[in-house]
């Protein structure tokens, strides 16, 4: 039986989210998508905040960026889908499609890089650890790139 | 003589723009990044909060996307340089580059699209008005394409 | 049978409501608190955007203020419960217990006033509408004040 | 010559800040007030973040509040005063008085405790160290209680 490829959340618009033109504020999007990454890896027993026996590793974000269709306001309800669009050695893109009542709303990709973090100083990038690895791996989107 | 064609500001790091990893979030960039275009609006006597015969006009952002490459944390100073990437019929892009003590820290674009905005409506992109086009053309950056 | 006289959610600490110290930062909980509050509007029917014959009606706040007993961090899930410990003839004080696995986090309060909303006018507190008092009557606990 | 026993800055409301009732969010004036303790603290050569001896030490919120006079604006500029109203032996309460153009706008408090900061543990409480004391003396307002 094949795994899921994508993971679904939801969130509601937040009032402190919105802004003087009745909106949500764009840079929420990049909120919003970072709580339904960090709700994907929950759901397969990960975190972003984790150690191992060398200290803190941590996934700081190389780049960012959303395409924004229409606008939100406040107490809509959004469907957020994320996949992992690439798992490379050192990095993962996630994508994000976010849909309110069906309507296409936003879509976007975030990628991070692991890194080894230590107090004061250079973050340090190193191979994904085999345990992330092995449970990210089922939300590549079929096609796309591997290592 | 020459207009300026890029706008220079400075933001400190806030601690409630922090994260557990100890650095400025990703997103709290896109929120810098856009008061530094507000900023850039007001040294020419515009904003994106304005009103003419017909009603009010706004800005929907239709993307952004930001590389971050270095880490900045609590009280550090960011230098925010603005320039306008393109400047379109109904958009217009802009483009941010910021530093930290001569460090390249992060580098993104923002693009909105000039609309009419009526309650409970859909917004409406309109042709960006001259008063305003003529205002940010000094920014566009040599080379960088037209309508 | 008497009616439920307070309202219960849960809310998990995201990361970029977190800061460099590594937990909640004390300014979301005012947000956390304000999304317990729309929450228990949205669970009788009503929101605090609202409009009526004459226009549209909001609840700026007149105060607001935190005890913070023990600090929290990211993915630890808190328990909200919201009551109201005054509804007066204009105004309403919400009263929230927030916990966080049994253990005492956060007690506060916030105190908003029902307004006329007028483009570019002063806000106007009004007398609470019917239909908003009865609903929220339930919620007022014993022993509170009236009017 | 006596030493000045108030510091003061100003922030402009940011759009991201602002909300679908047109007005700068009330959680965002305690963002603003911590900035602005921040400010008085970088002003006499001290930092929330700051390590000893023994390891890092950090002033987490024991309470805060916030009276909201009157609403302001996308781009007004608020003053925002800052004064000690209380110095105790481990905690310190800072007060704020925020208007915009002559207008009282708020009114709030923070007390902080001032703890050391051991990875994973319970916050512990510890006597404000001395030269932080001799430094924030001068903010303490006349009258104001001491330890």
């Amino acid at each position: 039986m094949p795994l899921p490829t994508s993971f679904k959340t939801t969130r509601r618009v937040e009032f402190c989210d919105t802004d003087a033109a009745g909106i949500l504020h764009f840079s929420a999007f990049f909120q919003l998508m970072e709580q339904a990454e960090h709700e994907l890896l929950r759901s397969v027993g990960l975190s972003v905040v984790m150690s191992d026996a060398e200290g803190k590793i941590g996934w700081p974000r190389v780049s960012a960026r959303c395409d924004f269709r229409s606008a939100v306001r406040f107490e809509e309800e959004l469907e957020i889908v994320v996949s992992i669009g690439r798992l490379g050695e050192k990095s993962v893109t996630y994508a994000f499609a976010v849909t309110c009542a069906g309507r296409d709303v936003a879509a976007g990709e975030i990628t991070s890089v692991c890194c080894r973090m230590k107090e004061g100083q250079t973050l340090e990038p190193i191979t994904i650890p085999l345990r992330f690895r092995e449970k990210l791996a089922q939300f590549v989107v079929a096609g796309a790139g591997g290592k």
